[in-house]
């Protein structure tokens, strides 16, 4: 067993934008070295092998959160930053679990993470698929985009389902699964810049808006057809593309909200106005965590893999990004950061340790 | 028959503030006399004895509305305003009804309206009650505060609720439905001034919080005592009482949105940053209109006017505002802006012509 972790802490809690100059002392993060205690009976040391990048991760380092008011634990200053990940049991004191073995669990921005059973989402069995499949399309993101529209909006073949961030890991699967999997009248993609919309037509949306475009509002309108609005509204932004969403929902719509990464950096940027419309038009809200649904991932896992296999989802080189870290760790955080920006290609964003 | 009648239409549609002053050439009614054609097969003159004052009918007029997000038909410039309330059939080309019957239903802001069956929610035939509890107790407002709570928030005994606008005619329902009918574990009342929340308490409000007093938002945490958060909040209001509560709602709690007077004069009224609660809390948003229950209202009478007799619903002269235009046709629209200034008493405002 190793005696100590290489890993990043929260250096400053970050009010809006997050610092990532390492070398500054305001650094948002900061890379050190903790030694590692030995393990207690139920514990397991894992070494990362892979790092999902999620933009809820900005939402547990807020400065001054409430903890009442989050889905998952805070991270606080001075703890070691938690992502979710895939890793490999180096030691056991767990009966269920092995050197050896592969599982997807909760780990830290840390070469070796101690967790316990509770921690792990499932142990990685079917080893005739890549490994990265189980943080992307088998993964949080993956999981999201299945249960948001099968469980939550109930989606059918006859909706009109708008998907917004639909380049994004969950929004890229939400278009191939309100498309080809569940066979949706007309599904448009929200995304940012030319490339992104044309990715999400590619994967099978009937169009992507252009939120970046200063006729947004006019083309979204127009990608609506001869529907006008929408059945379903998928949303993983808040802010003004749900402001502009909220107008466009027909009456007795849904909205699914499993995002707001509008807000994330700057609360100002979740501002909307258009809360009357959910009166009106009689909408339903439905805010949702994918981690409510835990008991039922293994059965999604297995309809997945199958959906793949019939060729109803991509996952190729073009479907994720992955960042290769192993001789670059102190990247992590800038590495995270490209969610934020628009230097990220199309679907999950993956770091390899 | 008479030949013609005297009615307020729409000269103006206003953008933001109504504008009260009749004498100004923009002000948004205008006092005409309109002649009153023979009524076709099927239709019924109307003799208008109560109108009900709506705040919802402010989003009626609004300038550059479009029809499609609307629950009802717009009042566009020139149309004679529309309210609902009580009227005698003066003359009837519809077998159902016969002169001198009492009806509820949508009217003008006009002595003579002619209308059709589908205008009519209910006759008056219960001539135990008096006439004015169709348009307050057993009106739109008494039955939105009956559906909101038993059907769309499905309330119960343990649960913790919220109610703003809690001194008006829906809010002040919402408060005796919840506490003596429902007997929820805490009613939580929202209303503006310290006497307005009295009469909230004096009703069965567990305590009453003032939006008005700069410690709003920590009296509001502090009402909710040890709970902390509330199962429910029932909202008429929207905008920055709406944002507070998005903070204060439980995990899987329910926001009923049944109106937005915040926004009805100006749209940045219903401005919010806190939507990503919803995500985070798994929160569910629904809208609803009292409109989409018609085929259930006498039923909900029966209930409410059996909950009267028992002494659960208040209703005596405290509990809502009579204004007599008998000889002052035209204060009619000025009546209706109390709504939206603090002249207005608690309970339902009702103008008597």
């Amino acid at each position: 067993m190793p005696s100590e972790s290489t890993c990043f802490i929260l250096n400053e809690p970050p009010h809006r934008d997050v610092n990532f100059d390492l070398k500054d002392d305001k650094s948002t993060f900061k890379l050190v070295k903790r030694s590692l205690r030995p393990l207690k009976e139920g514990e397991i040391l894992i070494k990362t092998l892979y790092l999902s990048n999620d933009p809820t991760q900005r939402a547990w380092i807020q400065k001054g959160l409430n903890a009442d008011r989050m889905y998952t634990a805070p991270v606080l200053k001075g703890d070691i930053m938690r992502s979710t990940g895939l890793g490999e049991v180096v030691e056991s004191r767990h009966s269920k679990y092995r050197p050896g073995e592969v599982v997807s669990c909760d780990l830290k921005w840390a070469d070796y993470s101690i967790i316990k059973q509770a921690n792990i989402f499932n142990k990685v069995e079917n080893t005739k698929v890549p490994l990265t499949w189980y943080l992307d399309v088998l993964g949080m993101t993956g999981l999201t985009a299945y249960f948001g529209l099968l469980d939550v909006a109930k989606l059918k073949a006859t909706d009109t389902i708008v998907i917004s961030a639909a380049s994004g890991a969950t929004g890229s699967m939400c278009v191939q699964i309100a498309k080809k999997v569940i066979g949706c009248k007309r599904v448009i993609g929200i995304s940012g810049g030319a490339d992104k919309c044309r990715y999400v037509e590619s994967i099978g949306a009937d169009v992507c808006v252009d939120y970046k475009d200063p006729k947004f509002y006019s083309n979204l309108k127009k990608a609506l057809g001869e529907e006008k609005y929408a059945d379903v509204f998928f949303d993983g932004v808040g802010g003004q593309i749900l402001d502009a969403m909220l107008t466009l929902v027909k009456p007795f719509g849904k909205i699914i909200a499993c995002g707001a990464i509008a807000g994330y950096n700057n609360i100002k940027g979740s501002s909307i106005v258009g809360w009357p419309q959910i009166v009106v038009m009689r909408l339903q809200v439905l805010g949702f965590i994918i981690l409510d649904y835990q008991n039922q991932y293994e059965l999604a896992i297995k309809d997945i893999v199958r959906w793949i296999g019939e060729g109803k989802i991509k996952v190729d080189k073009d479907s994720f990004s992955l960042v290769d870290l192993s001789n670059n760790f102190e990247k992590i955080p800038e590495t995270w950061g490209m969610l934020f920006s628009s230097q990220k290609g199309p679907g999950k964003l993956l770091t390899k340790l």
